[in-house]
Formats: C-alpha cells, structure tokens, sequence
C-alpha cells in the first residue's frame, strides 16, 4: 500500500465503545450489502440484462471499501499471521457451535433445504479450518505457502488445494462447477 | 443457471421462523467472513505472502456461495426489478437512518476516524440510490440500462458512472485509485 493511498484511509483508532459498536454494525451492514449484491449480479445476467449485473457488482465491490474502511478504523487488520488466528477461530465457532445448533433447529423444525444450505457450508468451513491453520504455522516460520491452484465448488462451496476431484464429495457436482484460484 | 447446477442448490423454502432466524444469522456471519477474508488477502500480499492471499480469496469465495445458499433458501433473491427495490431500500436506511445515527456517535465521543469511514460510506451510498433507482425504471420497462464504465474509489468507494474525475470528489484521491468495471 503507497503512502498516498494510506494517508487518506481513516485510521485505525482506540474506539469509545458506541462508537465500536456502530462500526461493527456498519461492518456487518456493508457486508451484507456487498454479497447481497454479488448475488443479484448473477442473477440479472441470467434475466439477460449484463449491464445491471456490472452496475451490481461495481456496487459490491465499493462496499467492500467501507468495510474495509471500518474494519480497518476499529482495529481489526492484523498481521498475516494473527489474521490467520482470527480466520481459523470464526471457522472454529461455525464448525463447533453455530452450525451445529442451526442443523439440529432445521431438523426439529423440518427444513430439508434450510438442513442442505447449512451442511453445505459446515462441511467446507472444516477444510477452511485446517487449511488456516497449516499456513498459519508456515508463515510463523517465516514463509508463504506453497503455490498451489485451490479451487471452490459453484454451488455447496467445497475447497480443495491442488488437483480437483472428478466430482464435488459434499454437493456430487461435476468438475466443471468449480472455480479455480 | 443450468439445470444440473440448479438441481443441487437448495430450493427457495417457506421456513419456520426460528430456521429463517438461523439463516439470517448464517448470511450474516458468511458475509462478514468473506469481506474479511478480501481485507485479509490484501494484507498477506502487502506483506510478501501471495500464496496466502490466494487461499484468502478462494475462502473468501467459497463464504459468498454459502450466503448465496443461505439467501436463496430464505426466498431472498428475486427478479431484477425486485431486487433493485431491495437494494434502493438499502441504501434508504443507511442514508436516512444508519450512517447519520453514527456520525452522531462518533462526533459526540470525539472519533474522527470513525467519523471519516463514515461519512466516505454515507456519500457514496447517495450514489448508489438514485443509480439503483434509475436502473429500476429501465429494467421495469423491459430492458439492460446502457453499456457505460462504472468505476469505484479504492479509497472511500465514491462510484461514478462514466468519465472519471480528475480527482475524487469525496477524499480526493488521484483518478489513478479507482477500478473500473
């Protein structure tokens, strides 16, 4: 980041605690917002209106600046290796606690879909655990991980490092329905 | 979306409320955990981790399909039209009713910063309305709004269609700090 560009960044700052509490709100809010409209991006090009879904995902993504913007003012940028900590401790609490109480709420509540969205995403927050927690050791020695292609199921989600599966072991998707980074 | 993609989604639900309650609640943290793991990305590369910031975006992706299931599930994507309703209503509250309520905050306890991150969301999102509200009226009369660059400030997320600016006009930074789409 060039001194020019960070000089006109808000700050991160000692927050009095409403003044946290607003920004962590409006983090949560810009958050949304911008995945919100990633989404209504997809679907506007799927109505055949492209422009729409440019405008969609221009907009997203300047809400990804105020979140950044917030996060950043409240503090909560670290260095790699406790942003690491931090990632692998949010994969913890929905592997653990959140998403295990909201299968068992699907299931009392007979909600196979609400049941499928929330297995989808359980299963691959347990690869994203390990996976943070590898690199996390490796750049505590002083290093970047290895340059692997990791790559993403379109639909449920699933990450895999390195060589893809014919087909996705949580969701059964063809190769093709993933995203490679 | 083609059908062997559609059929393993999870369908959109009439849910009972304390299983619509938990998907808000899992929206809500996916969103968050996906803009993190951008803001994270940026950092590992800042810091000579490439490879990491690699991992951070694939996670990062991989949370934006699970808030997509979840938002899906809750009946939450619509039509273009629709969603460009939702969208504007957004941006509504955060303009009339979010941002100026914390700019309170952050004035009265003496927080520049945060009174900067801020006000940088609040201009922006005026922007954002009136070009969903815009976007709405030509989508409601059947057709794509035009095919014009949308460009993004990197630093407080100022958006303009069009021709860029010498310089932004909310935190003045240099035109060469906007992505175009």
């Amino acid at each position: 980041m060039d001194e020019a560009f960070e000089k006109r960044l808000p700050k991160p700052s000692d927050l009095k605690a409403m003044t946290e509490a607003s920004l962590k709100a409006a983090f949560a809010g810009e958050s949304q917002a911008a995945e919100k409209y990633l989404v209504f991006a997809e679907q506007a090009e799927d109505e055949g209106f492209p422009n729409v879904a440019k405008l969609f995902r221009a907009i997203s993504f300047a809400e990804t600046r105020h979140a950044r913007n917030h996060l950043r003012t409240m503090k909560g940028i670290h260095a790699t290796a406790d942003n690491l900590r931090v990632a692998c401790e949010g994969e913890s609490f929905e592997i653990d606690e959140m998403y295990p109480a909201y299968q068992e709420i699907a299931k009392v509540q007979g909600n196979p879909q609400a049941g499928r969205s929330v297995r989808y995403a359980l299963k691959a927050e347990m690869d994203h655990k390990w996976m943070y927690a590898q690199s996390r050791e490796t750049v505590l020695a002083g290093k970047d991980i290895e340059d692997k292609r990791v790559s993403v199921c379109l639909i449920c989600g699933h990450t895999v490092i390195g060589d893809l599966p014919d087909k996705c072991p949580v969701c059964a998707a063809a190769k093709e329905y993933y995203r490679t980074f």
